[in-house]
């Protein structure tokens, strides 16, 4: 029997059929440019404004403070880097384990020499040290911006925001969450959640590819990375992708719609992965804190196998030759030949011979994927 | 009667159906991330390079020097802000009349004194004065790029290319070309058109909106404007958006499968549009080179229209109310309450008075459109 299972939701999601529907009709019907002041164009600017509501409404944010971007990595590329030339942000407090997206964005601004960047001490489990949050932020002087992930794509580590949030308020620092794995899977309310930037991506939570968003909390003067026309009230030129943002909007509002039945059902997957596969081969060292529910997201599991032999370091190709995917690490960096930056910073050289897996999981997920992939694996290392 | 008439093609176009089919094909199947090394990966990952091949032909080029965008204007801003970042260019030779994508990006660049830009003269045709630029080549020290656009976005003006490339190699300089109103409406042979850049929007031909590429010779080290993931050869982070980039494809090749037979209708309207307009409001003018066949291009024409009265003030209002789509100029600045920065350049006071209108053409377009679009013109202004 040959079966294909997708345990790699972190990478990608399915697109929902809802979703791929809305956008066909999408695609056939609202061609109109959105700048374009005729009927044609006021319907298309119509119904992106109307997906713009449809967002803000699920975040409980301002209709304005949403720019739709061409997703996540953009949308943190417009924040870190219009924070740093158009705020006056002098110093960035981050973590070597940010996403590609942040990491190689924060060494880019500050190889210009344009800004410091503050990266926290992790410990084993990948936990930033808050309290030497709170010292930077005291000592700091000049302009200061904190970015760090909510949720982390590689071991799924939960940012306590409100500590964050806590911190940065009262220290008058600016505050930028990269939640691509974290808005669709997780509910916020940024009414209450006092974070000033967010970079969202839609194909995290089964919308589309190429589409997102930055949250950016009103009054703050953001400038465009990429310049020319005066969409997006000048802050992103360039004309809307209406299906894409249609797709997004759609598919964020459909997260909610049964958010606590799927969040439920997802974690209950995660749950039997563990307890499936700790049972099965009891020696795996799961990484973060990736098996510790209160810690880490719902979605997705990060473990090491403590073996090193030629099973070991076939497993990802012989897992993908029996249909099984899942990842080594971050997709986005998975065209090159290094290991994660994420373990690597929180690994000892011993543990990091062993090969890792993330598991990450979605609704369309079933325990009877969980009994296949445990036993292949079992079966591989045997 | 109530009919609609869409003659705003140069602000977009219907998306074919045939595009959409294939568009809705991939995201029900294509959801793999490209850069996922497991088969849902792979898969994703031939499909986008396959799409890459596709376009290679079309433009004679090697697909290697394919890099996906969200659309023209970053592939335009990625392409300029890069040359002068990454390739150490110190002077940009190009117009006052560019799309904002151009114009605003090289604005900036001078702003923050990272480039010299010299605005080549224009006659009142909007023909830049290509004896100046070889001038200028002769006389600036330090790299020169020359960006001047194919087709002009709203008065149709071609750019003799051929001249263009032939100074930019004879002096030793880049050439980038904002080819938005061009590729998917011209033929392009790379390897005889010696240009370096190129900035492409899909929107324009037929294809969906929110995707595009810059083509970037070979041998060019430019560097990503948006950093992250190492997608696109690390020229361009960020998942891609698979169904956008296969309906950016599709759409390019069948614009070359009856290419001739579509040009020629399509040039065959703009004819009879011009006849007719001159024959039933004799005292319009054409602006730019818009009605020299030779000189623009066959999918466009600006019109003044030489009265001063509430009724030409309300012209494009009116237009509107009738069900027909034209504009008075690029759509990306609509939003804007300013007038044509093309026209400002290139007409004198009392020209500008009048009102401009730029109708663009499609093969869905049809004479009889034609007719009542002239018919209404004649009963608003009589």
């Amino acid at each position: 029997m040959f079966k294909k299972v997708y345990f790699d939701n972190a990478a990608t999601t399915a697109v929902r059929e809802e979703v791929v529907e809305a956008m066909a009709k999408s695609l056939m019907e609202d061609f109109g440019n959105p700048s374009s002041t005729h009927g044609f164009g006021r319907s298309s600017k119509s119904i992106v404004e109307q997906a713009r509501k449809d967002i803000a409404k699920v975040l409980n944010a301002h209709s304005s403070e949403i720019i739709f971007t061409s997703g996540g990595t953009e949308a943190d590329n417009l924040v870190l880097k219009s924070a740093v030339k158009d705020m006056g942000v002098e110093h960035i407090i981050s973590t070597g384990i940010e996403h590609h997206a942040v990491v190689h964005t924060l060494d880019e601004l500050e190889h210009q020499g344009l800004v410091r960047v503050h990266n926290l001490n992790l410990n084993s489990k990948g936990e930033p040290d808050l309290n030497q949050l709170e010292d930077l932020l005291k000592s700091l002087e000049g302009k200061v911006l904190i970015s760090l992930m909510h949720v982390n794509n590689e071991i799924g580590n939960l940012l306590d925001i409100d500590r964050v949030t806590s911190l940065s308020t009262q220290y008058g620092a600016l505050f930028h969450s990269d939640t691509v794995q974290s808005v669709g899977h997780f509910q916020w309310d940024l009414q209450k959640q006092k974070v000033d930037f967010l970079a969202v991506s839609a194909h995290k939570f089964h919308g589309p590819k190429g589409v997102g968003f930055a949250y950016i909390r009103k009054g703050h003067p953001i400038k465009a990375l990429i310049s020319g026309g005066s969409q997006e009230k000048g802050m992103r030129a360039g004309t809307e992708s209406i299906h894409n943002i249609v797709g997004l909007a759609k598919a964020l509002q459909l997260t909610q719609e049964n958010y606590h039945q799927e969040r439920s059902y997802i974690e209950g997957i995660k749950r039997y992965f563990i307890e499936t596969l700790s049972r099965e081969i009891p020696s795996v060292v799961f990484n973060g804190t990736s098996a510790d529910f209160e810690k880490s997201t719902y979605t997705m599991v990060n473990v090491s196998i403590p073996i090193v032999n030629e099973k070991a370091s076939l497993l990802l190709f012989n897992l993908d030759l029996k249909g099984i995917a899942c990842s080594k690490g971050s997709a986005c960096q998975s065209g090159s030949q290094k290991g994660s930056h994420v373990l690597s910073q929180i690994l000892d050289e011993k543990a990091l011979e062993f090969p890792a897996l993330r598991f990450s999981f979605s609704k369309y997920n079933t325990r009877e994927e969980v009994d296949y992939v445990v036993e292949v694996l079992k079966e591989l290392l045997g």
